[in-house]
This record gives C-alpha cells, structure tokens and sequence, in this order.
C-alpha cells in the first residue's frame, strides 16, 4: 500500500451468492469455517444468507440446509474483525427479516431491486435507517438500463436513505467500457460510495471490477474461486491483488486469502465455476444465468437448442421472476421447427 | 459481421499447449475428434504438437503418448478447411523437425524462443523461407522485456524472415495496459501480422487479448475451456463472442465452436482450467506455471512455503530451462526459516 494508493472496500459474498451454485446447501461447519478464514485474511466485510438474500428459503427457489438464524449467528460468531453484510430482495423478505438481521448483529443491509424498479426499496431503505443501520441498495440486471437511467435510479435510492449503491452484472453481460460508462454516470451523480458486483460469463469479471474501481467505484463484491452459480463471480483472492497492483489497496493479506480460497475450494464446492457454453451464451444474451437449469430441462423435452432459448429470452429482456416465459419461447421455437420440418418433407414430396 | 469490423486470425492450440495439461497424453482419437470439430466450426488455424513443440517429447519434459509424426497426419487428415501449425523451440526441435512437418502439410511453422535471445531463431526462420515454407516468431516471457526491447527484437525476427510476429504472456503477468504497451510498440515497428498469446492467471486472458487486437495484433491465440497448464490459456469460445461484440470479426461459427469446447471438456481434460493459488503466484512473481510441480516438489520436502518460492524465483528472473535455481531458492528460504528458529530458541534460552 503506497501513500498514493486508493482504498477499495472488499466485500465478499462467498457465503451468500456462491449458496447459488450448491443449490443452498452451506452447512454450518462450511459457514463458520469459510467465515474465519475470510476474517483471518482481513476481508473487510463478509455477506451471508440464501442466495437469493433473507427470507428465501422455500419451495420454489430451494430451501437452505441451514436457516436464516442459525447461518447469521453461526457467521457472526466466526467474525471477530470483519463486518458481516446481508442482502434482501423485497418481496422474498419482509422488514421483520431485516430486524431480525440487525439483531443477529448484522453491520451492512444490501436491498437488491431490479435496476429501474428502485421504488421497490423504499419503505426498506427507510426503515433501516429508522433503525440506524447501515443500508446499501444494488440496482440489479444494470446492462438492461442506460447509464444514465442508472445515474438516476441510483440518486433515487441515495434518496431513500441507501449509504452506498450499485450496480451488479446479473447476467455477466458487461465488458470494462460498460461498467465505465455506468459506474462513473453513477459516480457523478451520487455523493455515497458506489458498489460494483461481477459475473464472470465473458470472462471479465476481473477486468470489470478493475474498471469499476477506475471508473470511481470503492465497494466491490468477490468472492472465492469465484464461487457462484453458472460461470460465478469476480475471483476474490485474483482481484485483490490485481487491485493491488493497479494502485488499490485493500488491507487484505494475500497468503491468507489464498488459504481461504483453498478452504473454500475444498470445503464448499464440488468444483470450482466453469464457464461453460450456457454460461457464455447467457451472458451474450444478457439473461440471468439462474435461468439455465429450467431452460435445459423445457429444450431438451421440446426438442430445441437451448441456447436458441437464452437468446430469444434475451430479446424479450427476461428477467429473475418471468421464468413462465420460458416455457412460451421453447413452445414457440419448436413449433418454428415443426413448420421447417413440414416445408421440408413437402419439398422432398413426402 | 458488419462491414467496418476488423478481421482477426484465431489460432488455436488447444492440441498443442493444452498437452501441457495433460502431460503431453493427447491420444489419436482426441486429437482427430478436435481437429474435427474446430474445422467445422471454421476455426482458421489449428495448432498442435507435444506442449513444448516439435521433437520435444522426451523423459526431461515428458514423453508424449503420440509421436510427432502420427499426431501430425492424423490432425492433417482432421482439417479439411482449417490449416494447421506447428510450434518449435530451437534445441528440443531442429531443421529436420520443421522439414519434417511441412511435409507433413503444416501450414505454418511457429518458432519461439525467449523474448530477448532472437538470434536463436534466425537460422530455423532462414530455412523455413528456404523452403518456402510460412514461419512465424514468438517472443516468450515477453513481460521481462520492455515495449522497446520487444519492438527491437520484433524488428530483428522479421529481418530473419518471420511473417509474422508476437508475444507469449508466458507467466500470465500481464495486465491489459501492460499488453497495449507492447502490441502497440511492436505493431508501429514491423510491418508483418502481430500476435499475442496470453494466460490466464490473473484472470485477465480475454480482456489481454481484447487489448490486443485493439492495438493492433490481427493474430490471437486461444484454446477450448482455456485449456492448458495450470491456470491455462485465454478461452478460445469466450474470446469470439467478445472479439465480435468490440467490433473485430473472426469468420467462426459460435454455435459450433461451443460444441467444440464441450468436446474438448469431456474428451481432452479431466477438468478445465481453475485459477488456483500457485497460478496466482506464479503469475504475479512473473515466472512460467510448469515450474509448479518442481517447485511443490522440492518446497514441501524441505518444509517452506511455495509461495515464497515462486515470488524469490520471480525476483531471480528464472526462466524455463533454470529448474535448477529452484533447489537453490528452496535450499536458502530453508536455512533462513533454521536461522530464525535458532534465534527464537536463543531468546527463550534453549
């Protein structure tokens, strides 16, 4: 850390959006275990929970091996330096979730809304900060919004009460001139830190990150081995000292993130993300990659190309909630198939 | 494809550098099935060989499990469309082995050698043109040698005759600034096709190569899931889609150079590429990943930390072909830990 350098905030939602790629299923021992190393290594702030944030836990995005009361004790517990962060998705938790996260000494409050549906975070905002806690909000599936849309919806939630806001790459669909484009609209517009989360779908989330951070971003979300669902996220122990060599510091120790990164490696994934083909084309296509296992199921029952199905899905502009259109999109491509096929056996005089 | 875009020659070497993942054990049916599936995608060039290149199979590097000749005839056969290339390092290969693929119907003869000893490189080019045969020269470990040193060395390689040139991010150490530098030196200094070759242990393979081509490399190497040694190469089916979307254009089919990269995932690799810790290291300490086994190797035995041992090798400038200072480096971190021990005993009065 030169005199020169920037401080960058690292926060590292391993134990929230890698739940994601295990379908929820962190135990307590993998939590606490991650928790500490990623205290021991001095990662400023830990982010916990389901995947999709406080009160998610259910039938229909999945169940978590661990509830939200047993996940937020056991992580506080394992934390005696670093902060710890939840994330909230209106509508999957209430206010009661987010009181109940503030007595379970949660430090940061993430509300998460689709990036130009920010009114959705009012009364959330709002009530962390009648409670004196720290509220951020995250403007999410951002490649679907201009920057200056961004900029606007950002100095929206800043109004609500957000003390830090963002942007997250849902779909992994940026490349670094976009995030620059974006966080520095965002930079100019609000007088709060700005928060960059990545996804690694074409293979920028480090490159990203780093732009975020130049763009005027001082908050950015990694996490270990990338741990998260489809291609992941932004690599947390490559980031950290690529930040660190581009004239960021972050406080972090490399030997010992390194050490959680192994921990993490070993304890909470089968393997590590791999950006596979439905990854890359999700990512192109600007869908959630969350979207992949219902898309393969639906294609190969329809008998169509699912990657044909991200991308018409990405002409619709789906998102997290809208999964019913994926049935409508496999029905319509198989029935264009269907018609090619009946031009054709007519052509051959069949 | 649009009319403004900028062509860019994607060479492939998932048959050549990916061997290094795999100890050099390609067999018949995976080179065939690959050489395949790349051509039916249109990829233009496709490389292959034992990792280290022509007549290197041996006990020092590893013997490969298909001699060159079987591998070359059978990739020949493989490529209808596609031409394929060979690489060489002056030593491990000699005349006879270049004279031996063009008969083979290698396309294109790659000669690499370290980024400062071009003068290797000048009797294989000669012959190469001698034969009328089409030679290119990679400049490897090229983050040891400034933008100017390489536009020299550049400048001299084409005066040997070398139709086009480049460089090898060898250690994966470089940053996009970093590869900007030294395409856009190399490129204002000759006047044939600049290449670049990256890694990805900083995460940064895609987003190098982007930066590449932007400063004017109109050759690009990338290999299916990146395969390749540890943190492995810059990933062939990512970097299309993203060289498409900046506005350069490639001629490849993405749909089926998708099914290539799944071919390549369950029939070359027992797993794709992860971006591990000693990769990590390897690349900011700026030193060739093969060392990674001989450094575990000689680092546990004598109970220091690897990590160490490759930011030491790094500061050392050791390059391939100096395995040999890595036992002196562990033999010196060694005695320093004894002697920190001998005073620790001595200050607690043992």
């Amino acid at each position: 850390m030169t005199a020169a350098s920037r401080l960058v905030t690292i926060y590292d939602p391993t134990l929230r959006d890698g739940q994601h790629a295990v379908r929820h299923q962190l135990g307590v021992a993998a939590l606490r275990g991650y928790a500490q190393a990623a205290d021991a290594a001095g990662v400023p702030v830990v982010e916990v929970g389901h995947g999709n944030g406080l009160g998610a836990s259910s039938l229909q995005v999945g169940r978590a091996a661990v509830g939200d009361d047993v996940m937020l004790s056991t992580v506080r517990e394992a934390l005696p330096h670093s902060r710890m962060a939840v994330f909230m998705l209106p509508g999957w938790g209430t206010s009661d979730d987010l009181r109940k996260a503030v007595a379970h000494g949660a430090d940061v409050l993430r509300i998460g809304v689709h990036c130009t549906e920010t009114s959705l975070a009012e009364r959330h905002l709002g009530f962390l900060r009648e409670q004196d806690a720290e509220a951020q909000c995250v403007l999410m599936m951002s490649h679907m919004a201009t920057p200056a849309q961004l900029a606007e919806h950002a100095a929206i939630v800043v109004g609500y009460g957000a003390q830090a806001v963002g942007i997250m790459d849902s779909a992994g669909h940026f490349l670094p001139a976009d995030v620059s484009a974006r966080i520095g609209a965002i930079t100019a517009a609000v007088g709060v830190p700005v928060i960059f989360h990545g996804h690694n779908n074409l293979g920028m989330a480090v490159a990203n990150s780093v732009a975020a951070a130049e763009a005027g971003a001082t908050i950015l979300d990694a996490c270990a081995r990338g741990f998260g669902a489809g291609a992941g996220n932004t690599q947390l122990e490559v980031l950290v000292p690529v930040l660190e060599r581009t004239g960021f510091s972050t406080g972090i120790d490399l030997y010992a993130l390194l050490d959680a990164a192994e921990f993490a490696e070993r304890e909470l994934m089968p393997a590590p993300p791999v950006t596979g083909s439905l990854s890359i084309v999700s990512g192109l296509a600007g869908v959630f990659s969350g979207f992949k296992h219902q898309v393969l199921d639906a294609s190969v029952r329809a008998g169509v190309d699912p990657r044909d199905v991200f991308f018409e899905l990405g002409r619709r502009q789906a998102i997290a909630g809208q999964e019913d259109m994926i049935v409508d999109v496999v029905a319509e491509l198989g029935a264009r198939q269907l018609g090619v096929h009946g031009v054709r056996a007519q052509e051959i005089g069949a």
